[in-house]
């Protein structure tokens, strides 16, 4: 494994160059192993949530289930959800620390300054998928790797994104509220309430997340399209029925339900904003665990007023934690939740175990999966260039 | 078709021995064709909604979409809500109808004395699935012909257990809840949200609406079970890979999810009652949009409070509408719905083709489709018995 930042760290060290703040680093490293690395998880606080369940890994509290394994290998591992403005908890550890966990369900966001500012740094591990949360052109510049644990969660997400596509196409939740509010208006509920079957529903972006999708879609009868930059297997194709369509364009007025399975990138961002969103079917439904900021926020929240769009479901929001003044919280016809399609507690488990692994490589100077890296050696990754 | 009351009748008009209630039925039809029918349809209103999709045929308003039809036939069709009480629209007709469309989502209650008091009365309809409210025993008896839309809303239902496993087993309440409070917590969801891979469904009954749940939950690679008196198909096991459980009792706490795909029958009233919950896995969760009966209303709710059951959702109340103090609308952990699964769009304009399709047949003096016949010729379908 490539870590430029760390060989020019080395390197630093042998000339004895290093400036105030690289020696500073040096002397700590006094205090523990030649190889010991600091390295620093950020995660959502559980607080009375933390004892309830035992394989809550996830949270401060859990801290993925490695506390005990790292120090025992005589690594440092400061674990955090304090991770805003200048005297946050993390800012205190970025100087120093070799390796930051964060996740997208509560991340760190590592801007070219922090960058900057941490000289120690090697490797940036997203526990989950999507590291959007990075400013990936900078850590490539600085030489740093950036990896996802590819995989982890691509099934958590695929079923959250089939109950939304049902919750909005049976129009659940006016059904729901009628109950907490003590009414009975089965009318209210079912002159916009459909079957799925029989329905065009087409993901934009056909990658891990979108081809579960595909397949749990399949014994729903329904016209399944897809749009990505590469078709999908013809075996796969075969198996699901899901139809390719080249232009997203010519795509997206077919669709009753569009789903978004695309990373955010430079490309993506803002890709659905008033214009595109304007030739969608009038009546469609979305659905967005990708990332929100594929979206123009206002004219989400316009569209779901005037009706043109019928529902709008994710678990994204731009930024996160959502403020709560975000127009998401109050448009019609919603079912947002906070990010959470990714974290369930099989999720977590599954990207306790991916980080455990990666860092046991890195700490071994392994190779990660070759899946797994969003930036190596300087270069970003095909699906966010 | 053989309608055995429709035969008493005819001999008694025959020989003139007619009661002043029969002579009084006998006068009316001096002002209409000889064969002229009374129709009566107790569906819900739609109010304000009536007006909001020309698709919406299964309210009051919409009537099914036959009032054309069926007038210009000469027959004289009545609808309405107004289904309670002895001053209620329907007690007005009862005397004098021939036949009476009802649906489960609104259901006129069809009891032993109504059926004593309507003495034209041949063919009780319902449109949709479940024709448990009507007294079944007492129209055997009385020689009614009493026939659903079988198949008609199956597909509707099965999509919408699905959907409510789900919620359930992803917890999707919660995270909604914070969204539209303001709140932002991804723990609060994540300590007790899982995928619904690798767990273990149960479907207690697979007919039409369990056998389309298994295919729908293929994809999902979960550990399918059923239980029911007779196999499925050897296809459809190895299709889905559900294996089947000839003790209901010896299945149950295997489930982490026990879906209720059985009609309400003497048999099944009650069948989860305090101490078969009891048995249930600690945590279970459990769809129910078959019918409440099945269930003691009071045993659910102090599960659902002690946590033994972590979730239920389902459509279905006893009565309908649910009061405004049902204890399921309070109980913890819930996600419920008015009964809306079957009467979707969709559904409404299949069920609203087959009442079409057999008063048709009913006119013509035709069979209906064997399936869709729950009493015929004094004998219960096997499923009632």
């Amino acid at each position: 494994m490539a870590m430029l930042r760390a060989a020019a760290k080395k390197a630093m060290a042998v000339v004895g160059t290093g400036a105030p703040q690289a020696a500073s680093a040096f002397s700590r490293t006094l205090h523990a192993s030649p190889d010991s690395k600091k390295i620093v998880g950020v995660f959502y606080k559980a607080n009375e949530y933390a004892s309830l369940n035992p394989k809550f890994v996830g949270c401060v509290e859990g801290s993925l289930g490695i506390r005990d394994w790292l120090e025992s290998k005589g690594h440092q591992y400061i674990v955090t959800d304090d991770k805003e403005g200048p005297n946050c908890e993390l800012e205190k550890h970025i100087h120093d620390m070799h390796v930051l966990i964060t996740t997208p369900f509560h991340p760190a966001y590592v801007t070219a300054e922090r960058i900057k500012k941490a000289k120690n740094l090697q490797l940036l591990l997203t526990a989950g998928i999507g590291s959007d949360h990075i400013d990936l052109k900078a850590a490539a510049d600085a030489g740093l790797t950036v990896a996802e644990i590819t995989g982890s969660n691509v099934v958590s997400v695929a079923e959250d994104e089939l109950m939304r596509i049902l919750i909005l196409v049976r129009n659940f939740l006016p059904g729901y509220h009628q109950v907490i509010k003590g009414d009975w208006n089965v009318a209210g509920i079912a002159y916009r309430a459909y079957d799925l079957e029989g329905k065009t529903i087409g993901t934009v972006g056909a990658g891990r997340i979108g081809k579960l999708l595909l397949q749990r879609l399949k014994p729903f009868n329904c016209n399944l399209l897809y749009h990505d930059r590469l078709k999908i297997s013809p075996e796969l194709e075969k198996e699901t029925g899901a139809k390719f369509e080249e232009d997203l364009d010519a795509m997206l007025p077919k669709c009753d339900v569009v789903v978004i399975n695309m990373p955010l990138t430079e490309k993506t961002r803002g890709l659905f904003d008033k214009e595109r969103i304007g030739k969608l079917k009038k009546g469609v439904l979305i659905v967005n665990n990708a990332r929100a900021a594929i979206m123009d926020t206002q004219a989400v929240a316009d569209a779901c007023s005037s009706g043109h769009i019928a529902g709008y479901s994710g678990d994204v929001w731009n930024p996160q934690p959502a403020p709560r003044d975000h127009p998401w919280r109050y448009m019609p016809n919603h079912a947002m939740t906070p990010h959470i399609s990714g974290t369930t507690i099989d999720g977590q488990l599954r990207y306790a175990a991916g980080v455990k692994d990666m860092l046991d490589k890195y700490f071994k100077g392994e190779e990660f999966p070759a899946q797994n890296y969003i930036v190596k050696e300087g270069k970003l990754a095909s699906q966010y260039q």
